[in-house]
């Protein structure tokens, strides 16, 4: 199969990964970091999966601070194709900056916004469904990816799937919905009519720009100001911008309005948000000893189980613990029950509080 | 109380304490680390506790790459009161070198042998025991202290007690008995009639080399010619002495002949074995929180308990763990569960095995 002409990928590298602490860090967050052992770090995994269908039409947005990270591990996407967040304004100012960027570059241009950070093993399956979407697209849609729920999760959002439309390869969505309770999202499952909202849109670049619009036209002007106008205006405008996430800027109302079309994907989809999850997309069988990421021959485990990650070149030694995290840095470690994964974060914030800004 | 004027201190400073690793290695064993958060080492400790009895009447031996640590450690010691095992031959050798020594140097001598990495927190409970035991070796016997057992440990060997004796203020010593059962160690406790042998002899040196030669004349002899014999005697018979302990060597014969006293001591003894019995040492009343060994600054920890060693520099944040022993050390790390801190040793082996010499 062609690549689609004017497909592009847009990559949001954002967000800190606080769960993965102490691996991922402000200044270097958890999409810089290789978390499959594939020698790829999941920036780069999200750049290889987008290859066959925008093979050099990838534009990432990220921070200022992680320019010089991002350029060394994609030296193909340059120039115009990598756009600095002078200070995170969410995913809306983000999206819609590389929105009103192509729109002026390629007026037949179907954008796909996919977070840096994602994991997806079949590539295969994932640029199938991508290439529905971008049908649907075409058509006008906004149209997210809905994920096959493997599990009743309260940790994601759901997509409501309604009926398939006639003339693209897509269902109506019926509404999104917030993070469910256990007893509400197993119902999702069981029903069969929601997917999980994994944050992956497909959209012409005027068609995401003219839905915000209709809910916000000062800030889709601005973001098409920032686009004509170059560094002046965005230094201008760019700090003025809501702080506020696509979902609710745009495809939320848009659902509601019966705007938005879903695509479904069965694909296996893991957004790695602490490192429970990390072990099970390493060590999807639960073999009960302990995994690696890293170099193994670092790693001395006697009736143990769970996930080490030996980062600063030192053995660790792990003697029966079962179900245990340990992540090994060079000025940090963080060993934790499996259970505990979630709280992580708070570590984080402790450090915060206690001035050890340098650690996080 | 002054010091009795003949009474030297000898103190074998050996053993790798394998089970501390990795804190204790073969080029830094245990006795040379501050266990007990005092600012002292184990070794300095031992001098400090012996310095009212013994002043700078202090004799050390140990293995020749430990001198420098131990001249850094202990400035006062030197010259013919620092003593180096060319290479390791057991305790006999090391501790009846010192005797030989001792033996020309001052015919009025008492020696009392203490091992290095010993903990005892009462250091008055100890001196007045070894002040009975010092008045029991001029009588002439070979004198023990035998420690009140706090629990049926089976761990250490037994000292099997007899009746009072007349003359000095000590009890016949019916036997040493080895490391017991769970249910004969509980047995011996429930009796009262046995006390840990803790390895602490105090004795005239002449009647300690003189209960040996009735055993192994040769290798008393050798011990003597040693000692009037210099470094040329010391390189041509050292290395051909036998390997074995004071215990068998002379201690277990001697006490079946009914030669051996023993002192009761009640006060708190630890051999810090490995972190289990650390851990008891630092926190003995089971807190249930974690307990720091080093820079409490370096340490988080959230539901957690157990032993950290932050010995590296780096932040240790420790998750919803119980009894988890942390030791983090600038090449290795260990975490373990504090049920398996005896296994640590074969962590150790295990990195023999595997050619990793430079960490043990």
């Amino acid at each position: 199969m062609t690549s689609p002409a004017h497909f592009w990928a847009v990559i949001p590298a954002g967000g800190a990964g606080t769960r993965l602490w102490p691996l991922s860090r402000a200044g270097a967050p958890k999409f810089l970091h290789d978390l499959t052992g594939s020698g790829r770090s999941l920036l780069q995994a999200t750049v290889d999966r987008l290859a066959p269908l925008a093979e050099d039409r990838v534009v990432v947005v990220t921070g200022v601070a992680h320019l010089p990270a991002v350029s060394r591990q994609l030296p193909a996407v340059s120039g115009e194709h990598l756009l600095a967040e002078p200070t995170p304004r969410d995913s809306m100012a983000a999206i819609g900056l590389a929105a009103a960027l192509l729109e002026r570059q390629d007026p037949d241009a179907v954008m796909g916004s996919f977070a840096a950070d994602h994991v997806i093993p079949d590539g295969d399956a994932f640029a199938a469904c991508v290439r529905d979407a971008i049908a649907a697209a075409e058509a006008g849609w906004l149209v997210t990816l809905g994920i096959t729920p493997s599990y009743p999760a309260t940790g994601f959002g759901y997509i409501h799937v309604g009926d398939a439309m006639e003339d693209v390869p897509a269902f109506h969505v019926k509404e999104f919905v917030e993070k469910p309770s256990a007893p509400v999202a197993a119902d999702y499952v069981a029903s069969g009519a929601y997917r999980w909202n994994a944050g992956m849109f497909v959209v012409r670049p005027t068609v995401l720009l003219d839905l915000l619009a209709e809910r916000d036209p000062g800030f889709a002007a601005d973001l098409r100001a920032i686009a004509a106008g170059g560094e002046e205006a965005m230094a201008r405008l760019w700090p003025t911008l809501p702080k506020i996430a696509l979902d609710h800027a745009v495809a939320e109302p848009a659902a509601a309005a019966g705007r938005v079309a879903v695509v479904p994907g069965a694909f296996d989809w893991e957004d790695v948000g602490d490192f429970a999850s990390l072990g099970e997309l390493l060590d999807p069988d639960a073999s009960g000893s302990v995994t690696v990421l890293g170099d193994e021959a670092l790693v001395h485990a006697v009736s143990s189980s769970g996930l080490v990650i030996p980062g600063a070149g030192r053995l660790v030694a792990v003697l029966g613990l079962d179900d245990v995290i340990v992540v090994d840095t060079e000025d940090a470690l963080l060993v934790a029950s499996r259970d505990h994964a979630q709280d992580v974060k708070t570590v984080v914030n402790a450090l915060k509080s206690n001035g050890r800004t340098d650690l996080v």
